[in-house]
């Protein structure tokens, strides 16, 4: 990635690039590195604020089979995944989710973030060679990157970037994440700048009460996989997502929304190591 | 989930909230609690009336090897399953409905009412590892919470609220339940309140004469699941079932929704226990 | 069911029921049983005339293990099913159809018809542990109820309804049936009756030519499954039954309808005995 | 069938019935049996130019149980089918295909035609029980018959049905078959004869310069299947094969096709024994 | 494949041919050879040029039972395959992707291309008899042909043209290689060449700062497989290509495009050998 390129393409306004300002950004964008995205080390703290940053959402379905190993194996489980993660700590940060008993289709989900996608893919393909990963099938996967705003930018809407940036995720400990994939309809993306940006004014106003509740982030994935965006939301008090959500589906933006979900994934935040342990027993 | 913001959230009325108020309402709903979600003690005849609480079903398939165990490992599977449910019964509240022979997709469906999801998730997580849970697939599952009624209250349709709360399921025990979700158009959502009022008065009224008949209960999940509400139905007569689903698809309402179904799990309504018997033989 | 509550709600204009008048009814409908559903007594003759009955249409691939049973295991399976089928026969009339070789989706589909459809969940739930029943999966399902004429009646249409009843079949006894599930959008259900009434006119009079070709049945879904119609034919001319489906395409009626078939299942009318059979070789 | 019932509804102009002339037709089509369907001796040259005669189509895929079998085993797989094919040459003529390598829901596809499906079906139930049917899976089905032209009549369309009829194919000998389905939607069926006849006039005259390089078969099966037509296409150049589709898609009639494809099933056309040869590696 | 009628048919200009002129063109279009299809020797640099080449791509799952061969077996699946690619060489130009990670439909995708889609096929089916081969799925395989170019044409557009041939790809060598099939509605087949000349102009245009930063090459594919055209992507840059796709998405060629994806498969650029390798540990 060449950061020089990259801000070019940030100052073309022509470029349609939208961001869903629904709650508490998780932490402001900042680009600022000069490295290699491959030489780059990873951070939590840095690499969850970041612009330039590839997401990488993937959920797994054990299979049958892995109950069929001994105990004993699958006690080594937790253990091997968790030093897995720990070889590919500088590579990649991976989060992960049990969303067994919340879905259908998944028992856990990872979420990985990584300056080169290489590297994400290094991890999973190691993964894949794990008494779990052996044992488990992908069943969704989806991919995006993180940018800086667009539309409630300084210049073009200071007062709700400002209101924005004032409010604080104030809430107990977030303990549900949700990942969330978006698309928009044709006539979205031919709408003028100053359509899309009153659009996202009032999907953004409606949603600044509940900054205090839900964290959220967001990757764009136009052209690099099947949708325009992947939203990733964090929470504690899942009426009040429910109630954000209520919001975002009744402004005119909703209207140009030809996917919202599909899937909705919903896991319980728990350490890697955790996630294995309760699938194991 | 904190009471305090909780209440605040429902007296801003710039959040649709819609509650389907087709029939005879399984319990009216009230919150008045200050514990703490996972405290909460699960009394059945409370938390099937209490809002705030959240409603997993879940649907599973039999796989073939479960009928590759032994006749005497399938004997006990009942008594497992029940053991399971009774040492969950403070947190978890599991109903069971047999649905093999109603559906192609599944063999039967739990219905978990919890004040917290975490405890549905822990329950289910146990499940999974009963001799029936490792022989089964998840299919379908489907997740929403209970919230006070929005357009059918005493200010807005004072009338129709007193028929509501005036008419009671006099019909022989129900037999048969039925889960269906539901999802509404960008164009519902967009609204104004007087005019979803209004559809939801003409929704309801030609729903009055089946109260008698057909009990139901509402989920609201929109942004926490792929779907807006969950419908939930109890009825001894599907005949009459039948005719209140014409009844609500022959409204204006009906020309915003675009999910209605998709599944539609018919079920019988048995013990967890006569469930799981019917399925080892 | 409860015969008081059911004339009522026939007698109710309001509520929108359709006939899809298409071909030889296959008997006029009658309801005048006093009996309860789960007492009366199921006879060929009558049960295919009644109304009030419950129709259950099942689909089922047989898996690979069948056939590595060994021949003897499998030469036993009819006389098991057939067996099956006369324990029942009182409960539930069971027909059989032989779909492999025109379906990709299913080898043989089943029709229940009973007063009680807890009687045809007991005869399928049985049917699972015969040797056919643990080998085969389930593929589709759908459920439906006999209701009688709603617009093309004595009141509203008596020509129509006069010409209906004075052509019957008279063609060589048919070798097919087809089952073909239907559903109408939200317009159609919020049309007013005069209108639909007109529209199933229009969808009668082409019809009537086939009338001594084609036999047909029609069981009301909406709301009790995924569906809103599901229509039965049997027929031993298959271009006379094509140009049926032309007749019917080609109606305004035809605009309304958002679903016919999928799947549209073809299989030959064979006994019980035969079917098992033809699967076993 | 029964011709004499057979030719009345052709008289009928009433009903809708439509002949994609989009290449030179295979053989004109012509009925003159008066024999039953049943006991009609199948001849390659006249079953393919014959109305009355039941298409189905069917692909296949390979399960990896077949390479399980001992190379033996498997050598002999190909004379099996083929013996198959030679007992029942008298009653269903069978075309194959490999779609290996081209398609990724089959590894080959049959073509049945036969004056009576009963026949075809009898034919797949015997091939079910082939060494290679039992380690396969049926992927698609797809049914229909074929009917005598309906718009470019003589009567209707002179010209266009002398410039049809006057372009022969002249091209070497095929190598490639494709089989797409079509269906029409509503708006089309309920079109005045009129409307139906100018649009297949701009569908057929822009297809008359591929006439000497691609062959055409058209199967009807409206209600009889989940489509409207089952076109069937032999070349040997598959740029001819494109530039006529585009030809097709860049006319009206294509703005009331709600289905073209879905699938479209390449396939080389090979012998019977050469296609099984070619699986059985 | 016939040369001569093959320039007939680009001379007339009533068959739509549309080129998505997004990015560095792989190699302009040149058809010269009057050998026939099956005897014209492969070179990778001349048949990334041509037209008149046959693109198959397909991708594949690997199934568990690959891992349960011992690991010095899936150490020889590498050269198996290897050594295969090469014993085709002059027939059919292969190129393999890893999408483990990346895609939770697939594993690796193989590019095919040759001028005889014969040979595609043959060595598919040798494919599928290695190791790695036998032990994988087909999850998705598309098919299409090169054509020149149809509306940015020296007559037609000749300052576009120009602009297109000047700008060369001059980034790092490309990483990540991307297949997006796409499809138009009959709105747009049914266009004047005016109006999809105005709307490919509208398309290019915007596309051209990303020439330096993007290779692409177009298949056409309508008729001969279920979509109109596969594009093909090569990249070092995913932020830049990201843009790319967003600008493809904000002009009104957009609103005709039914598909745009579906899948959009993503993979790793690699050797034939280092794909096996990775998916042999």
């Amino acid at each position: 990635m060449n950061p020089k390129r990259f801000r070019r393409n940030w100052l073309s306004a022509g470029v349609g690039v939208i961001a869903i300002a629904a709650a508490a950004v998780v932490g402001s964008a900042s680009f600022s590195s000069s490295a290699s995205a491959e030489e780059m080390m990873v951070e939590r703290a840095k690499i969850l604020k970041d612009i330039g940053v590839y997401g990488l959402f993937t959920t797994f379905k054990v299979r049958p089979s892995y109950y069929m190993l001994d105990a004993a194996e699958r006690a080594m489980a937790a253990d091997e995944v968790d030093a897995l993660v720990m070889a590919h700590k500088d590579k990649v940060l991976v989060d992960a989710y049990l969303t067994r008993g919340f879905e259908s289709e998944s028992d856990f989900m990872l979420r990985l973030n990584a300056y080169e996608p290489l590297n994400s893919q290094a991890f999973l393909t190691e993964f894949a060679a794990t008494r779990l990963g052996r044992n488990s099938d992908v069943t969704f996967s989806v991919f995006g990157v993180t940018k800086p705003l667009n539309h409630t930018t300084k210049e073009k809407s200071p007062d709700l970037l400002k209101a924005l940036q004032e409010t604080a995720y104030s809430a107990p400990d977030p303990k549900y994440a949700f990942m969330i994939p978006i698309a928009k309809d044709a006539e979205w993306w031919n709408m003028s700048e100053a359509d899309k940006l009153k659009r996202m004014e009032e999907h953004t106003l409606p949603t600044l009460p509940f900054l205090v509740n839900v964290k959220r982030k967001l990757y764009h994935s136009t052209g690099i996989d099947d949708t325009d965006f992947i939203t990733y939301f964090e929470t504690a008090d899942l009426v009040a997502f429910n109630d954000l959500n209520i919001a975002l589906f009744s402004v005119p933006e909703m209207l140009n929304n030809t996917r919202y979900g599909r899937p909705t994934v919903m896991g319980a935040i728990m350490s890697v190591k955790d996630v294995v342990m309760a699938l194991s027993k």
